[in-house]
């Protein structure tokens, strides 16, 4: 089968020619139909110190995916051949202190497809059987392919109260882009976004933002206290920009909430005593997506039409055209970029 | 001033011109703009077993409702004259253990201004500078008349989980319709109400219902559990009646929240074993509303336009047509009556 | 091997030699070195309703245990022969809502080993990896063979605040008698017990209660009223009477916790109007035990030398003198009885 | 009457005779009996950059306190002369976002008693009825003198699940040890302390530390996360300091929870990335008292004895000795120290 591979430590890929994955008793073969490139399969193409850390060529990447089942191993009874199916890539131990304790999504010996194991840039994944999630008939193929990230913006938005609550979401790449339509599919009141590009901007309020703001802007902070009261119930951080987390702060009120999803590059100096101590704050490390809470209520607000995320969506190639997928993500111009790697979209 | 007033222990009421109420250093003053009338005003009126033990004749009843503040006590700084307001209207102790626990909506010594003091069918009504609540302008009079309705709809939605969640509402009168148009805009996912009466059924589809099912119907508890995947994981208990609430057990699924708000007249008989102790549900009693964390979700669900309401909405009466508007509810073919004891609507 | 068995749909048990179970490839053998005998297995003993109509003879029954791992799975990584394991005996399937939502200990499709396939009263059980539980060897043997009803107390304590809160006991049998020393060894304040039973109520304040109480004396509601600024926090229903359960209510404050775990052989009649839904209460139906945060916050208690259990304790026999241990057990003369299916206790 | 009072904006303080204070309708006035010593009074003694900031002179300081009620208001029911009490010194405003939403104790409006009104280093404090708190006869005069940081404590602790838990209090001063000597009665599993100063060490573990660390050992994160699975469940952090900040999320497991009351002097910075955003962590921010929640469960902790606060007791000293006092207390070698400037202790 073709997958596109990193075969050596150094910027770059390659797509081979190799056998198709031998799946175990507990595990499923899926034919991939759609597969999206994560920010992260951009830092392995580009070999940055994280991958060259964590990522052992040769190996095939990507984890972003939605497709139908093509075989099952012997022991698995919950789904068959022929079913649509997306995965959650993270596949937890089961045993650690976090499994144990209801947490499985930061499980102390994850592994992950993608980047542990091989991926979904291929014709065919093999899933062990308890992370496939059979999806809803009625969520088309795109929507499907991205389950991933925008189970990193339920998750994130869903991990306090958020009807009724004023929330600024700092950072409108597409996972902060999702956050602000999952927010208002949720009932959020008055709803920030803070982003320097001005095309994101308009993404922002496209997707349901009452005001995208400049964070270079002066007076941001004042502007978004004095129409909340004293600040915003909630912070969703999504741009792992040290200034922007600590603008997010400065903007959240007085027992506010701030779950962190971004992932700042060096470390963070904070007004620990300001913006969070005195402050009475909660903040929340975001990594993930609830094994299987989320996944649940992703399915549903996608089944019950809840969420617009067309304007995420950009190019959609096969997988041949990999240099120019990567290209364009890399020039920051591109939202969703997806591969068909079995033939053409729906 | 003009004020309805129960003046004997029996049925009926009587539009009486009495003194403006005196204030002390911690109280406002209140113009009444705009009252709706309560099914409890309807006990009051009709002189049930309830009204005979709680009420103590003469009184002024009424206790939803919206104003203009005329005059505020010496000690009073949080609102002035000309400000539109409306009130939490259980007056509590402030010193009880639920009051010192962060429940002061379950205080156990709670005072109710319309029960237990003259209440809001009257030009004008005193009512204690931290039960005030200042309404934003954007929430237009109407609106505004209903907050305490409204307040207990909005606590039931809100005391758990609802984003992504199936919900069957049991009864769709006002509070009921109330709830579905909360949990819609809450992004709750399939929503079914369950209601004997066909033009609420009609109704609870305009608030925004996905089906609206008749409990008489056979089959409907299968049907409920056979779309949800074993039952919806909420359940909002909104009629009062027995079998209604034995039904919506029978559709909450494993795990599922159930939320009572409903008054049933009698003892429940409940299959204890298999509806809430096998299954694992978590049972809440709703009381009144959340001192004030509800009234703040509720401003902003208004402010925010996320709220459709105006079915609900009936006729609008001056105080003097009291018994038509009493016959209209016992007639049971209306909804929200509001009466405007300081001239007409706006 | 040995093995107790119900062998027809009718009362009793006999003693049989069958083959030693066969293990798949993610199972594990245990060699078992000490049983107890649940209210549940008196049930299948004496062959009630229930028994009648969920077993399937023949079949070994017995679900409480501890043992040591004889042999392994192929796949099986987690446990290794010799290692001292216990089990959580309810099977989820890993698939349906509430398995996906967190809650697997309430799975829709849960199998119970010892009810729904062969249970303990053997020499050797099989027992699928991921229900295995390692026992810390600071825990002896004997405390290790009661986990699973233990585990259910631990459940009901530590399903909502304890630390600092007034708590009633209704019902003073073993598992009554296990919340009452974990209750007070996670710092509960005033610590009531309520159970008819006078040995029991000897056992209870043995245990940690400042008071057993005799249900039948009159005025002991007010009692408790008095002593708790007008109720208990919380409720822990461990009788399964309907008249405990309302005494229980009626002792329970405004907003408090009701955590019920007792089984009602019947429908219960409640004062849902005046017991939960005024007195916002919330009220938790508890099942089994957290899959598997109860197994870590028991293992704690126990390793941290918290809790004393010895008390409950009465006969430890060989699986030959099975007619004794029943005969004992439904006299209610006995606490915990053991089996020691593979020799004498250590 | 006697009252400390910093006079001029400069180090020091000086005993003067002032009037008792008037009390308004809403008042309580009560005798002093015994007033604690906080860091923050040392602060303001001292005058360093944040009392310049704050502390407007001539003003009496002191904050922590018991006392006698010796006169109300008229329309205080709460209380009678004569009674024992203490209070939440904190003073909300119960209008802003905070106070509506059920977090008085992050009030955006608070007035601190003692730092911007005149506080307990006196004769007599005037305290608004709804900030008294009566106490039990049961708690001894001097640990009544110290429910304002022995709050702190139970409010670090009770933030969220204890028992069972293993625990890292970083920083044993007054409240770690307090903390300590909590966490311990609330039934939490395997309890570390760390600490640079021997003696505080050695304090820690007769409040009740499994292990006192000197966090300049080597070594020591890895010894605590080897002895719990990969780091504790809950960090309680009072020290303040960057590196036992640093040190302490360094020990904190995947999805633990982090509550942070000590105050760092200057900035802070993080490794967020890995010790909490991947780490799944939940960062609390622990300010005050909840108003009243601590304060019952804290009375409830004393009156049920189940904390010995003993070895944290110091020097008790009339009021004219204060240089005495705050120079045992800037050396370093004092536990907490007692005013009585109403006669000697009881």
């Amino acid at each position: 089968m073709k997958a596109l591979r990193k075969m050596r430590p150094e910027r770059g890929a390659q797509l081979e020619s190799i056998a198709v994955p031998v799946i175990g008793p507990t595990d499923v073969l899926v034919r991939v139909r759609a597969a999206s490139i994560c920010g992260t399969d951009l830092h392995i193409y580009g070999w940055d110190r994280w991958s060259a850390s964590r990522i052992h060529p040769p190996m095939t990447f990507g984890h972003e995916f939605c497709g139908i089942v093509e075989k099952i191993g012997e022991e698995v009874t919950s789904v068959r051949p022929g079913d649509f199916v997306s995965a959650e890539m993270h596949v937890n131990c089961g045993y650690c202190r976090p499994c144990r304790m209801g947490q499985p999504h930061v499980c102390q010996n994850v592994k992950i497809i993608g980047i542990d194991a091989d991926g979904c840039f291929a014709e065919f994944v093999r899933i062990p059987a308890r992370n496939i999630w059979k999806i809803d008939p009625k969520i088309p193929e795109h929507y499907a392919a991205i389950l991933d990230p925008l189970g990193n913006a339920v998750h994130t938005v869903t991990a306090g109260e958020i009807a009724g609550q004023n929330v600024v979401v700092t950072g409108a790449g597409p996972i902060g882009l999702m956050a602000i339509n999952v927010a208002r599919a949720c009932g959020c009141a008055l709803l920030f976004a803070t982003e320097v590009n001005a095309h994101r901007r308009e993404l922002a309020i496209e997707m349901g933002a009452d005001e995208a703001l400049d964070p270079a802007q002066p007076g941001i902070v004042e502007h978004v206290r004095s129409l909340t009261e004293g600040g915003v119930d909630v912070l969703l951080e999504m741009s792992g920009n040290p200034e922007a987390i600590q603008q997010g702060f400065q903007m959240l009120r007085q027992g506010g909430r701030a779950s962190l999803l971004g992932i700042p590059k060096d470390l963070v100096t904070l007004d620990l005593v300001n913006d969070v101590i005195f402050k009475g704050a909660t903040v929340q490390g975001i990594y993930g997506r609830r094994m299987f809470e989320t996944w649940v209520h992703m399915t549903e607000l996608l089944k019950h039409n809840r969420l617009n995320l067309e304007p995420l969506f950009h190019e959609r190639l096969p997988l041949e055209k990999f240099e120019t997928a990567f290209s364009l993500l890399e020039s920051g111009q591109a939202g969703k970029v997806l591969f068909y790697p079995n033939g053409s979209p729906k």
